[in-house]
């Protein structure tokens, strides 16, 4: 499989529908509502592995975004059954990065459709940095090495 | 001028466009977007008076919505020209109540407009109890007493 | 059982997360939100019942809100699992009205869980008007009498 | 000046307050609402220069974005005076490329500080193709020559 060989975690993948609350009147997702089902693909990809960003936060980490970039090829529409598939793309002791790639999935088909398939809509990534409550630079290895252990074994698995 | 004699304070105006985000594939604004302006409306108000939310918050209250009942009547579209007029309505130690009507001004019209003109789209009514940080209910006049006297000649100067 | 003897439709539910977007710095969810969800539950309730909002607008039809109400009595939280309650409450040949109950539910619940169970958040209605794609009445009954049948239908199970 | 020399055209500017919707629990504003403010942004640079979004509309031409770019450094907090900065950082006749910078501002400064001052935030770029109503490409020089005259007069005043 060509995408086992790419750098970068398993993908992890969550399924949603449009709302006409994300259309604008060119009667497309404004754009930058893909930006929220980002946070949804990675939310959702934690809590898959067992965390979930809730916890981090009680813990005293916040993980915010510190850079974005997103490609548009085609346009998501009103009530279009959409998979966002995330996965680590990249991490460190002080940092993460996601990429995520948004299909447009036939309304017949499964929610545990392969990858491949689907139609591309959107792709991006989002790195974030690990901080303390009062926005300092945070190592997680030391500050929650449990939790640097899973996201590394999530990160690590794409790669077998 | 029968707007004087209506309970209620005075009208404070503020001026906004309507964007491109705001607008859904029915080419008009998604309603829960005069929500939104509702919160611009009655933030700028207080402003006007010299008051702020911040401050609010910062000295240990909050305001939150219990109650929220919006009209509409005529959509607002995209680039739209759109005057939102708040007043208080009803105030008590506990509670206050914002009134708002949201118009669009011909593109022309000066900032300044009596409230008398303009196309009426939308009207709306935001009720808010004020809450300690612990989300405990808190008398105003006891707690921030000048920001109650504030409020208050705010509300009667609708009245004269 | 109380519920099926109120007028009204039967309850229809679907679930979502809070997500991080929805929230403000009150650490709650924003409260123009819930508008976003009553629009998701009606929507699932129509899919439910066969219809679909999409489909309607293809056949030439908008629903647009007339009027919206909102009872706040708790907060949601980020990463809360809620659960949308929708039925239609009232309808006449050129208008529905949908009543709303947003619960939060336990972790562990079910999906399907009754009504009955979970914390009651917040309640509201959304008037509609149906309208000719240019923004004139239409009156359902005439223009897709199967539609209105089908309504007509869910409005009615409620009452047995 | 450092500006000047720079590739893009002129920089202009709009002013905005941070309001309570676009905060997170974080008690920053979500990263995804700067993607709205690059909004106003490039609009209102547009009809500084006399072009409005809407009439490129209603001539039959669409500007998605195609690229979106954001970079994060510090976060802008709730009732914070903005600045958006938006220029022309490149352009052709099928394609816009606009370039963002987001600051703070002392409440006490005035709306038309240099762009020099101020606390900068965040800084982006969005690309924009031109495409006909049925999103096929467009060539803007000879669909729209005088707009794209415009565009290319206010991309080239940055150089001199």
């Amino acid at each position: 499989m060509t995408e086992e060989r790419e750098q970068g975690g398993r993908w992890s993948s969550v399924e949603l529908r449009v709302h006409y609350a994300e259309t604008d009147q060119m009667a497309v997702v404004y754009h930058a509502n893909y930006v929220k089902w980002f946070e949804t693909g990675r939310t959702e990809m934690l809590r898959e592995a067992g965390l979930t960003y809730r916890m981090l936060e009680e813990q005293g980490v916040l993980l915010p975004v510190i850079d974005l970039a997103v490609h548009y090829r085609q346009p998501a529409r009103y009530d279009d059954r959409i998979v966002v598939y995330t996965r680590i793309k990249d991490m460190s002791k002080l940092r993460l990065t996601y990429q995520y790639e948004v299909k447009r999935m036939a309304d017949q088909n499964e929610p545990s459709l392969p990858r491949e398939q689907g139609e591309l809509l959107v792709t991006g990534e989002t790195s974030h940095a690990w901080l303390s409550q009062d926005w300092k630079p945070v190592r997680l290895d030391k500050r929650l090495p449990e939790v640097y252990e899973q996201l590394l074994a999530l990160y690590k698995e794409g790669e077998e």
